[in-house]
């Protein structure tokens, strides 16, 4: 089904580690075609041409093309599930796992293979690049090597260090739920904003071995397959009118709204606006309370204009990202139509993803 | 209407400068109420008692506070338009203004007063605090002074450094439109990716000149009125159903959606989805693309993912926010009916709020 | 001797903490003199009038003032010792510590008592300010009442958060020993780079717990009262003579230098370079290798450049500041003449002030 | 004399652009000897084996290689005269120059270029790198390939667009003589505090075109050949003995002296420390004051403790690196031996490295 190579590494003693890595496209393996004005995506076995580096890594690495590598624009929740799917089913095949993503949902897809593979023990590492690795001034090529790095490194104990999923970009490893794109042209493109970064790459690698998640030997990885897709955002703004909250709130099928508010959590407190929300919980709306800012964390109740929305049945995200809040709504909405078991796995920090309301 | 007090200053010879300081509301002059428990804004006679500095900053400020002091979660565009008019009626009786306002949407409303005041050359300067000044610990007293130091501020030849909107916040002056908040819990709470500080307050205030907007003596001050609110977003993500894109571009009356996009602007390219982007440019709807990414810009085009867009007739916002672009969208709406003038307008930069799509 | 003043908290009932604050001098209590051109120290009981707020902090304040408040380039290791004799001296009558003092030599004194300090359990928070609190704009309030809160603080045991030396700056706190003033004129004047920030306060107070020194219930606070002086610092550059390394090494009673050197600890291999260090060490002078870099470390052995110097003896300073490096010397070389215990003072990690070689 | 290569791009038609490549020595061509335990330089040649890329850039590259590289902590005044001759004598005879260097020393070569050069106007770009390129993971070629690219960049008169002595640094451009190495592991290791950085490289090369040193046609490239070395750094700190500072101002021969002071340029006020400053600038010898702290300026005068330093004539460095500030005092006592011309030159900005003291 896939097309898959293996590289082994030029040095003579058996490899220190193995590794899969997914091609799922993105600008890391583009090329130009039009005459040199757009780029798409192109054949995985030229990359490893761009990087003849990767065989001096003592490290035996088997590459997996998806059947159709995709823009990242083009990513879909069917495509998380396949990602998953063939983590788990060769997790006992290989000691990491690294995804070649392009870096526009490269946090979302993060955050949702965060939420599908429960129980992990061992490096999934998700990296691309801002320019094309068949260029000649590129990110592309250390951001792939090092990525590779980081999924072989092991402890004293021979345990991988990362047992979590994670994007690396720029020198920068970061939790992946926890990750946003934040610069669209810059090559130091991701920030985690409101959690510490796990290693910086330089000289040496540094783990920040205080905030890695916990490696647990008897960890046991269960495959989670359902995301449920009828969900949506709201960004609140000053002027928003009744009209578009009351379509919102309505579209048919719709069971999830990531509401994205105003500093620490806070809304209108306009008589319309609060009925509409009323209404729409009522009916059994779950509405998920993240902030529009990148920092910081709702603290509902705090304000006037917060305390209304906790009042009325808003869940607070605390410090989750829009990317893990509404990959979360799709996962906990697959999970099970149970309206308190939703309400209760939304604010129950389920992978590091936020923060509990009690920190 | 208003209530109004003036201030003069301890020192003996005339003032300086005269500013006129506008009070809407927000942290900056909140009080604890419901046994400290929750925070509501209080009369602006006791702020005054909190920073009795204030007396020795050699200018003659005269507070003005709106009937109703209102957490800036409440804020609309009628408040844009009073704001507006405020400054235009006292133009003349004051060297330049300084708005205290809640953090939360201190971004939306320095981006609507942007385009409202057309002409401006005195400085228009907002500012805030994370934390109430009616408490010990506060950035509210240094936000304040230094707004007021920075509205007074002339040059050699007397004319003022600041001509334009501007958010001054912990050290940081930036253009009002390139502003957003960034952090709901740290006193470092604004940013402005995509243009250059405008100053930076420490021991001196040094000031970034080549990025000011220019200082033009002969500029006539005009004040728009109308904002167009049948506006809204669209953030797009993976899995995004047709059904929500759909009910969104359908909801009545609306006339603009600002296309929260992934990276340069980058939009699935299903099938799907370009039928519906189509067909609501087809109705009218002004469709505006801006990045989900804080840096960086929309270059449509550069991708098939964007391309599609373009050929579609969705319009670049360049590298302009989210908070710049949705109340550009209703003042380009309020403009005019010409849907041809709207779309020129939208792609034009008017405040210096976005790049133009040739730089 | 030293004159002291109580304030007590406005609230009715007893005091949550009680802190001694000792005023040094520096920018934060200065007022101008000489028509306004020149900063002077004035006398401590102003200060308080300049920030009523402190008696809204629920936290009763003993203060101290020294007999001469000094400008902070006029501190020396005597007062160092007063210091920490008055630490000592009042140790049981206070939940904790404040040290105002000039920014200047603020990481000097902070390194210095972090050494002269053993085994202390309670928080030593020095602050200061870029600006003095005698006039409007400053940041001198804010950073005085966060000093205050950091210092009060204590977690669910009634336990102090903070059980050593630290700098509070701008939002910030470091480790004292870790500390560096970076910029002379921005309020943002303090870096840690190579140890975490121990705490950012904002809208609440964020600890970074995993990187905060212990509480140890049982410590028992020993001070040590000698320091020994005849030390310096020896910068290397390109084109530094034969004559300018010789003098300094023979400097008549000098027993340390610390060598800053380039990178990870690098310095020219000519043999008439090695040749001064080697007859140096010989003659028993320490020679301590921090790097001119502000972050990073000193990793001998890794260039051929940095062998030489271990091979001839010269101690690896890893990750030290100047800062805390000169005044190590100082404190070691006041503990003992055996060379070889000194040589292993040197390179141990004492209270944090570096990491190990062997990390 | 040297050793030179030509690389032709592999496009068919004329490159647009010709670029003398000179390699000094430096870890970017470094390469693991004795079992792996050392770095030492390599030969070049092989240099291009690892960046095939380059051929890609449709520039023209010749290669030239001292003699003998160097590690840059071997780095002299004598080599610095050699590249400035290298590039005078084949100034017509390429566009541009990029000078492979090692880090440790890069910031004070550069900031001697830029004296060395007068009448610059072709980009003359340093850059080196934290890892060799010789492994898998590096920085080097990324930091190669862009410096390259900027040596070639043009505007649409086919002007250079930078014309002066740039480091290029992980997707940072900064100006030479206000360059600092900041870090020791990280790849990003250097910064310009106190000038802002010319350019980022990301998807593009973002150029800060109001702060480059402006193209001037006319000018006639005029090399200067004198460094005078007899001078070196006191870095004072609290404590600093009678001794030291009487030895250090005695070395024999010692003409300059950069004073490293505590902030905006203060000292001690000790008795003592001010006769020793007034004794040896009456003797001659010339004291430029620059701060230990990277951000700021020196502003003699502000404060008592450096009021007197100016009195006694003590020359301020104003914003200057301590870099710039040694390698400026060895080009103006290499230019003349008149004391007053000297304390002249020293306090005047020559080549953008200092703010003017009136500034």
């Amino acid at each position: 089904m896939y097309k898959t190579v293996r590289i082994n590494p030029i040095s003579p003693h058996p490899p220190r580690a193995s590794v899969l890595v997914i091609y799922t496209g993105g600008t890391l393996g583009m090329v130009y075609e039009n005459k040199g004005r757009q780029l798409v995506p192109f054949e995985f076995e030229h990359l490893i041409d761009r990087v003849p580096e990767v065989r001096r890594l003592d490290i035996e690495i088997t590459f997996l093309t998806l059947p159709e590598p995709i823009d990242s624009s083009n990513m879909t929740p069917e495509l998380w599930v396949t990602l998953g799917q063939i983590i788990f089913d060769q997790y006992f095949d290989y000691g990491s796992f690294v995804i070649l993503h392009g870096t526009d949902t490269m946090a979302y897809t993060a955050s949702a293979l965060s939420f599908l593979l429960e129980g992990l023990n061992k490096p999934v590492i998700l990296t691309g690049a801002q320019l094309p690795i068949g260029i000649a001034r590129s990110d592309a090529r250390e951001n792939f090597l090092t990525a590779l790095e980081i999924a072989a490194a092991t402890n004293a104990q021979g345990y991988p260090i990362i047992s979590e999923v994670c994007i690396y970009f720029n020198s920068l490893l970061l939790r992946g739920n926890r990750s946003k794109k934040k610069e669209s042209s810059d090559f130091n493109a991701f920030q985690s904003e409101n959690y510490p970064v796990l290693a910086n790459a330089g000289v040496r690698i540094e783990y920040n071995f205080p905030y890695l998640a916990p490696y647990i030997q008897e960890n046991k990885l269960f495959l989670h397959t359902r995301l449920f897709s009828q969900v949506t955002f709201l960004k609140i703004f000053p002027g928003i009118t009744p009209e578009v909250v009351h379509s919102l709130f309505n579209i048919s099928g719709l069971k999830g709204v990531v509401l994205e508010t105003f500093g620490a959590g806070n809304a209108p407190t306009a008589a319309w606006f609060l009925e509409e929300i009323k209404q729409a919980i009522q009916r059994g709306l779950l509405i998920f309370n993240v902030s529009q800012c990148d920092g910081g964390r709702v603290t509902q109740g705090q304000y006037k204009t917060s305390t209304a929305l906790a009042q009325l049945g808003v869940l607070s995200g605390t410090d989750c990202t829009a990317e893990a809040a509404i990959t979360k709504m799709m996962f906990v909405l697959g999970q099970s139509d149970d309206p308190d078991l939703c309400r209760n796995l939304l604010v129950t920090p389920l992978r590091g993803e936020m923060s509990s309301t009690f920190e």
